[in-house]
């Protein structure tokens, strides 16, 4: 569906204790475990109720590549509003596995619902732990490309297809920006980048001048 | 200390629902909201009970490099087990922030317990949003360096400091295999690794071959 019109900025009304009884998509849980010395110990832990069985993946994040015919591989992140922070946050695509669904079909899918692009993937990373002493939370990342015609360009994306409440913006960035525009980002009121695609961005500037830099 | 010696693999005995009343380290919260299209919604959220107020920031994470006068550069990780996965998790160094610290200081007091190593800090991130979608946990990414003495080796690791329940091995990886030593690892029972080392790792390759493969 085409998303509503913005007619304000988000506003928190009230945040409020929540039983793991009464909620529906993540849960508070304490482990008691007997850890290598064989001593007793306890561990709190949220986590979420959704997760696929089939999958047994909680979500996938899009890393993406946008191979346009004649302007430099760009990326597509998107920035929505994010109640646990009570900000927007900049991320790549993401979103959460369906029963039934392999991670690759939910790349394919969420991608071209939040961005309106067709893409392929190239690549399934391992399962990965989301915050792993916060939470059981886990993901995988799928590298995906999306081949533009010459006539697509940033002032004429596709039309996505948001489901209820989502109010997603989208952004091409030229790969070799990256870095510098999440920098950018983060010192904008009310911004926050997410760490996984900051990992990826600086993990990749410093891949680019690593070989200079430590003559490997 | 010195860790207490390994005797078994970790087990847990029991999983529990917490409430957010009797939790000391994470709570479950429900926001209610207003969002940009004026509508009425409702988020839930995992929250850690411990940041520091005086940083504003729950955590970092020292993406490290060691310098060897006749050895390639590497990194170190750390391996434990982690209850939220059940698992061993491969990840960069990391920690809360303790009031009155900043992010620096943690970096490098965190850094100096888990590894051993004394550290040069060389560059820190934006606040970065660990798993904006389910928490408001938040992190910044400290890249340190460490400059390690000819005799110093991986067989010749320096003394830990750990705290009580804390068993973390430590291995050194060449920056060069990184990525590919994090699939290895994945693949081994019992393992998971970091989503944000695993970015930084990922990007990192994607960068060392972007040139090549993009023309920029």
């Amino acid at each position: 569906m085409t998303p509503k019109p913005k007619i304000q900025e988000p506003v928190i009304t009230s945040i409020t204790d929540l039983s793991p009884a009464d909620s529906k998509w993540v849960t508070l849980r304490k482990i008691s475990y007997i850890d290598q010395t064989g001593a007793f110990r306890t561990w709190e832990v949220a986590s979420r109720k959704t997760r696929s069985q089939s999958a047994g993946i909680d979500a996938v994040a899009m890393g993406n590549i946008l191979l346009h015919p004649s302007r430099p591989p760009a990326t597509l992140v998107v920035i929505q509003y994010r109640p646990p922070l009570d900000a927007y946050t900049i991320e790549w695509p993401a979103g959460l596995v369906d029963e039934g669904e392999t991670p690759e079909q939910a790349a394919v899918r969420e991608f071209r619902e939040e961005t309106g692009y067709e893409c392929r993937v190239v690549n399934v990373t391992p399962v990965l732990a989301a915050d792993p002493g916060l939470s059981s939370a886990n993901m995988k990342l799928v590298m995906v490309e999306a081949r533009l015609g010459e006539g697509e360009n940033e002032g004429d994306l596709p039309e996505q297809r948001l489901e209820d409440g989502e109010n997603i913006e989208r952004v091409v960035i030229p790969l070799s920006e990256l870095y510098h525009r999440l920098v950018e980002y983060s010192k904008k009121e009310r911004h926050v980048v997410s760490a996984k695609l900051f990992h990826w961005a600086a993990g990749m500037e410093f891949g680019r001048s690593m070989g200079e830099k430590y003559k490997i």
